[in-house]
């Protein structure tokens, strides 16, 4: 039996209808869409065909469809980290970076989610070591100053040489697709999806000499705490836990940690440019 | 019989003293040291054990060692493109970032050369195909109006995807080597040896969304002159050529294209704080 | 009688010999210092000549004398704001942009600041109007995101013309002299003292497009909370309200607010490299 | 006897129109139009009504009319410098920052232009000397390195006390009219029209610490030449002299050297927003 998870984000008026054309199509095509407790709830959705409702969550589906933004996706790929999942998102974002579709090819992107009519991409991921316990973000990792205080005082290394130390308000680590994002704030650069390589930056670094720096895949990267107060730790912008004074986290890049769907032919460049805008213009 | 290449910089003088201890240590260590016309006429150089004056640049030596900085070390890569020479620099100018040993360690720099007492480390290149003749930079290519034209303009795309456009003085395309460069002073960012991919930076760009971009290995990049004057290409800060008005040069990502000696257990970040400090301190 | 108030930073230890050596040469110079009840308590001090503790703040004292550093210096600053009274500072922070004179002139300053040996520097501020209550920021005031919440949506707008809006950590609004701190974190610029204007930019602006923009003296700025939560503000560093989503604050230049003693000869430029090195070596 | 003089751009063929219908328009206000020979001679001009051909530029006209872009009335402004006559600008230019009026206002614009109905706006400047010879920029003086050479080696003081000192292509000194050229490409702030000091960016300068500085209006820079080859001075983009190797040049703050006419409540932060967006969006 073909079983396809479904997640939307925390608008339900904004996806009924969709969700609506989705289950009757799922149904024709003889797919069960799962969706679990939490979604079933909040669109008060009752079993039928094509539908299972308080689904739990399960590894062995064929896809998983969104209809939301970044945020909602990337919740998703989350979910699905270390399986062959792909997801397969509507954009009902605001950006949608790593959507399939927009929301006005609906009818066309139910269709090829159902038939299986796209490309897989393999995305990357930062693995951070947070008391023992591996965390993984698809996006980026923050680290942040806890609010109140000042000004965090941080430093940080590769291979254990170190390499920036700084007061400032934080740190983000981001893989290439979590580039365009916290990253971009912090005037680091854009990433293509394809690039072998993280980046670290500093979020208001005290500090004329700061530059963002693209690490090498297989380099490891430590961030010291110096300051007399904990750190706020954020996975793909979920509080994920904290950094004590003086004590430090690892983190590394993983490659194929995630999947998304592409439409054929798709391109990070055209994706950039319909999201972004030129790099200069 | 074991042949070494040795090239130097511009300066004899500063560089006499290591040379003739150098050929002193290869005739002790039965290394023949080859030195061309150029060289051999800067330096007054005869024949005599070790040394090998006038002789033209081949292949087939075991090792290229430099006495100079990056100009010249990037000259050596040049030289030996596309073969397994490493090129083994001792430092005698202001920044030496590819150097494998500092001026003040010329002895222990000389004993390691001719024991191969180093690792290797393979660097990629950008491969540039200009009036169909491939071109090949070590650290970057740079694109430029010419002088008395007040501004270039300039376009570029990836996968044919065109990605920025711009009125502005020029652009960089830099190799992970190369980013610490030119690159740098247009605000792109630092890239550790080993990144997979490439980054391309504007010049004095006349816009306000102008951004660095990180190129994933696999993908083309194509250059297209917008002005009505052509402009200049320089490959690793040499003249290569021009792209005519209306005309577009195309450029990708080669792996291992060069080699240097490195110290064993030395990495890019101690080199990156040697050479310039911390990012941010 | 002539009259100085003297204030301290946090660690008493550090400040407690210099503040018995400028208690005696005070005594000598038949000048009475004033400290206040927190600064009485801290040094557990006695009454003496040319010492009145506990003695209440005000405004009718020839000079201002501050060991600490520019924390305590900008509270100096911000206790005779709209007198004339000079701030003489003797640096015991870490950068001391504001003080008159390093901590190893000790002796020489206290005689400078007895004999009133100095020249007088008037220094702006951004006057804030924040709940029909005026609050004078002679650095600079910071916007931010309260804590949890991810991100803030800001806009603002001069002489009513909305100029900058973007989902960021927030806004930095800074004086010449509050430039080389936060807003230097934000890529702003350094202003020069003696600038006629004021500098807003962004911290971590999820946009390709911001950039920091000088203000002229005479125009009005207002900060337009977008978010759906309310924003911190503080002034100086120190917690001084709220903006509730959807209303604004408003803000403007004022000339002459404040007073610090500078050594004659001193200026600006020399200042700025003493404390942070060149701009670009 | 009222009389205009007129300057349009290179291209006759776009301001022919325009012309003519200006000339119609100031017969019948019994004003003179003043076209020098270059004028004359680009658009082929017969005297008639309201039109004085061949006429030498004097300065007690009562109005300089422009028709063209940035770079015209640029020339127009550089033309009276020092005198009262203010420049009336209708743009036809890709962006005409400094115009009175846009293109599709032409009648409006010439209405005004004849009638007086419009707002004076002072302009302050650069002043460069140059070999002993007072230069005036209203917008920038940019100092760069000549054709072929790869890199400048460029310093500047501010009051004597050096600031910065890096290699580079160049520096750019810009008023807060020029602040929106040339030094925003090198990452320099926005400064609007009213802010009293100015801007010196390096272009692409070979260093982690360069920051754009805003100096006091009343402070004088002296920018010096490192290198071993002169470097080349352009003022509001058109060559102007030279620095020799090893030598210097002084520049210093000037008001009201320029003055353009406005329409009545315009104001900088409108015309930074309708030319060049909103500063983060």
């Amino acid at each position: 039996m073909r079983e396809i998870t479904v997640l939307t984000h925390r608008l339900p008026d904004e996806t009924r209808d969709t969700l609506a054309r989705l289950v009757k199509e799922a149904a024709r095509a003889g797919v069960t869409l799962r969706l679990d407790e939490e979604e079933t709830s909040k669109h008060c959705l009752q079993a039928g065909p094509g539908l299972e409702v308080n689904a739990p969550v399960k590894d062995d589906v064929e896809l998983c469809i969104v209809l939301g933004g970044d945020g909602t996706i990337l919740r998703a790929l989350q979910l699905y980290t270390g399986t062959q999942v792909p997801v397969f998102a509507i954009n009902f974002g605001a950006i949608g970076f790593l959507a399939t579709v927009e929301r006005g090819d609906v009818d066309d992107g139910i269709r090829r989610a159902l038939e299986g009519d796209f490309e897989l991409l393999r995305l990357p991921a930062i693995v951070l070591d947070l008391d023992g316990c591996a965390q993984t973000a698809i996006n980026d990792v923050a680290i942040h100053r806890k609010v109140g205080e000042r000004v965090a005082d941080l430093a940080y290394a590769l291979q254990d040489e170190e390499v920036g130390s700084v007061r400032c308000d934080g740190l983000v680590v981001a893989t290439p697709a979590g580039s365009t994002g916290y990253n971009l704030a912090n005037g680091g650069p854009v990433m293509a999806w394809g690039v072998e390589g993280f980046v670290v930056s500093f979020i208001a670094p005290h500090s004329l000499t700061a530059r963002a720096l693209v690490v090498a895949p297989g380099d490891r990267l430590s961030i010291h705490n110096r300051s007399r107060e904990p750190l706020d730790v954020a996975v793909d912008g979920r509080p994920a836990g904290e950094i004590p004074p003086g004590e430090s986290i690892d983190a590394r890049f993983a490659r194929d940690v995630g999947t998304i769907a592409q439409l054929p032919g798709s391109t990070f460049y055209r994706r950039l440019r319909d999201k972004f805008g030129r790099l200069a213009s």
